[in-house]
C-alpha cells in the first residue's frame, strides 16, 4: 500500500517536473507529448511500458498518431503518490 | 485519398465484425478489449502498432492497465473508410 501525497507534497513534487499539470478533480497529473511520427510516439510508449512493468505502476494513456496523452494516478492511494512522480521522472528522462 | 463509406456500406461492413459499435456522432467504430494483465494488453497493442504502420492507418486508443479502448476513423475521409474495417479485421484476427 502506498500513501497518498498531501497537496503541499504534490506542489513540491510538481516543481521538479516540466509541463505536467494536476487534474484537481481527479487527483492525477497529466502531460501531452507530440512527436514527429507515430513510430516515434510508439517507441516512446514502449519504453514507458517497460518502466511501468518494472515499477508495477501503469499509466492511463491515449494515443492518436504522433500524440500521446499521459495521466498518472495511484488508484490504491486514491490520488497521487510517490509512484506517479517517480514514473513521471522516468518519462521525462526519455525526452 | 480514401472514400468515406455510406451508412449502408458501414452497416454491411459492421456485420462481419464482433463487438464493434459505431459512434454515430463521430463517424467512427469502437471496441473495448480486456486482458488478464498490462503485459497482455501491451502485447496486443504492439501487434496492432505494426499493422498500423504497414497500413499507414493508425488507431485512436486509450489504455489503462489491462483495458484497451480502440476507436477507428479515417480523418482524410471525414468518417469511416475501408481502411477502418480492414484494420478492425486485423485486430480481430489477434483475439
Amino acid at each position: 500500500m502506498v500513501d497518498r501525497l498531501s497537496d503541499p507534497q504534490v506542489e513540491t513534487a510538481l516543481k521538479a517536473l516540466e509541463g505536467w499539470t494536476v487534474c484537481l478533480d481527479r487527483h492525477a497529473i497529466q502531460k501531452i507529448f507530440k512527436f514527429k511520427s507515430f513510430s516515434e510516439a510508439w517507441g516512446f510508449m514502449n519504453k514507458i511500458a517497460v518502466f511501468a512493468e518494472e515499477m508495477d505502476h501503469h499509466p492511463e494513456w491515449f494515443n492518436v498518431y504522433n500524440r500521446v496523452e499521459i495521466t498518472l494516478t495511484t488508484h490504491d492511494a486514491g490520488g497521487l503518490s510517490e509512484l506517479d512522480f517517480a514514473l513521471a521522472e522516468k518519462i521525462e528522462g526519455l525526452i
